[in-house]
């Protein structure tokens, strides 16, 4: 297998930002794996806040580049060849699982949902984000989003309460919130407490990403359902977050590709909880790969490609967060502007 | 697509004696999945202990007929459907789910293992199971076996102990035992730490199926691991046998098929959990359908191949409990008899 990167440079048409800081240029790296006259492509979107940048990505590759084999086919096989020589590093391991799927899937002629056996018609509707703002800024952007049937807000600020009676008021789709850590657990069930009658579908990460008995101390008080999203990587973190809250957020960055979220999400199933698939800032390309596996869950949050102004691939994310699982091979990304492609209905 | 079952009869080499209950006949049912020119085949082994025959068998299969649809691949979308005439019963829904993967393993000229990224490499050996048995009688059936690396005994008799002392005196292989659900837990501990200095691996389902505590009551004091098989069926099981036990005994014929036997073992390893699959009296067609999914489990109980003597099919079983998956496409299950198939070696 022949594996190339590039920059993949993304602005975002508002600066996001949320309780961990703020950004608008994001650089991700595109991956291109070229074996046997096939071409698969992934993408890697480093985050920040676990200490990944673009540089880390580029040195996790050229550690892989010279392990990765000739077998495309085999996943588990690669991945414990890439352990051997560098474990971890969820944004570009998950950027070359997805090339190694693209790959896959426009080898068989099958697009990757369909090898999983998934149904595209219980896809549900991606949330679309609102990250933190002035009242000012907050107000124009509402504008923008106020026909989106589910809106999540970044909470974690002064003014959080405030701020989100002001949405309320304007807005009357769905609404849930994430706090990206921003609490103590305390002040996390009081803040949750006065916003309850705003009518919160869910709240994600109230508390810091270790601790797992504040998440616990806080649902057993919260009015409004508790998610795990900081604290909810791998495999092992679903098993240690049994019972101690209502649902995870996974997102293919921090699992490191497909197939662990699979896995987390079989796990998370086991003992009833709900499953939400998030994003980093991504293009179409790393959505729609964690699309393939929508319909095994019940939220969504792939709405990067709203919230990016320079997206240059097309995918399953269309408009007003609805999320489209076609009949293309492999991921079915294509460049931005391509011809509309075969769809299935989502729900 | 076209269903079609007719009656596979497996007589099994000797008697096969359990805790609960024993027979030497097994009606199995060979079901044969025709679309596009392509045919898919499958087996499902009703379990009397759970209150299966081969005419409930065929009665499901009749209410599935009508539902399954026009598109093999559409596995979620197919199990959903099902569901809505008929839900559970798990031997039928296994023999159809494997039709299935065989269908699109050959409509793809992929082998199933493959198709889920595994590396067959990793496949553990086979242990071969010695039914409950007299003195003499076990003493023949040892002669049989003395040369496979790991044997299993039935246990829940009158004499266990002074039986596999007699076993292990003329044997230096590793050993396992099963009780079925035959002891309480004050027994099941009891005969544990008799037989514990005999260097016994594992124990499965020391005491009733429905007692959860019980199993985790003799884990607590076990000096052997313990494993769940009768109290271990479908993805939620997993979640509640978390913290009690050391590993489950999975069985597609308990598990309904290979995905829901692929959730569990995801949802196992999320709590360390050992994984075992293991099977009921089948021909190597369910034998080998289970074993795509052998490179993901530390332990094998797919032994039928050697205890039946009329076994029409060739598969991944071969000698003294190697499972060998091959290039195949599909299952990669044959008529017995055919020309040797490329293999990969097995660990």
């Amino acid at each position: 297998m022949k594996l190339r990167t590039e920059p993949l440079e993304l602005h975002t048409i508002f600066e996001f930002r949320i309780a961990h800081g703020a950004r608008r240029a994001h650089r991700n790296t595109l991956v291109r794996l070229e074996h046997d006259g096939i071409e698969g492509i992934g993408e890697a979107a480093p985050s920040h806040y676990y200490g990944e940048t673009e540089a880390i990505v580029e040195a996790a590759f050229a550690a892989w580049a010279p392990v990765l084999g000739d077998d495309p086919f085999a996943l588990d096989e690669i991945d414990a060849r890439m352990d051997q020589v560098l474990m971890g590093h969820g944004a570009a391991r998950a950027g070359l699982e997805m090339a190694l799927h693209d790959w896959i899937g426009k080898r068989l002629g099958q697009p990757t949902w369909k090898l999983f056996g998934l149904d595209p018609a219980r896809t549900p509707r991606s949330c679309v984000t609102l990250g933190m703002a002035s009242p000012e800024e907050m107000e124009r952007k509402l504008e923008t989003v106020r026909d989106f049937p589910l809106i999540k807000v970044k909470l974690g600020a002064p003014g959080d309460v405030e701020n989100l009676k002001r949405i309320r008021a304007g807005y009357k789709g769905k609404l849930q919130v994430d706090a990206n850590t921003a609490w103590n657990p305390a002040d996390a069930v009081r803040v949750l407490k006065q916003i309850e009658p705003l009518g919160i579908e869910l709240v994600e990460q109230p508390v810091p990403r270790g601790d797992l008995d504040g998440l616990q101390w806080v649902r057993e008080r919260s009015p409004i359902p508790v998610f795990a999203d900081e604290s909810a990587h791998t495999l092992a973190d679903i098993g240690a977050l049994a019972g101690r809250v209502d649902g995870v957020n996974l997102k293919i960055m921090k699992t490191g590709g497909l197939r662990e979220m699979q896995r987390m999400i079989h796990a998370a199933r086991a003992h009833g909880m709900k499953v939400m698939l998030g994003s980093m800032v991504e293009s179409s390309l790393a959505l729609t790969a964690a699309a393939q596996l929508a319909p095994l869950v019940d939220y969504l949050d792939l709405d990067g490609h709203w919230l990016v102004k320079d997206d240059p691939f097309d995918g399953a994310p269309r408009e007003r967060g609805e999320i489209r699982l076609g009949d293309r091979p492999g991921l079915g990304v294509v460049p931005a502007g391509s011809p509309a492609m075969a769809v299935k209905a989502g729900r």
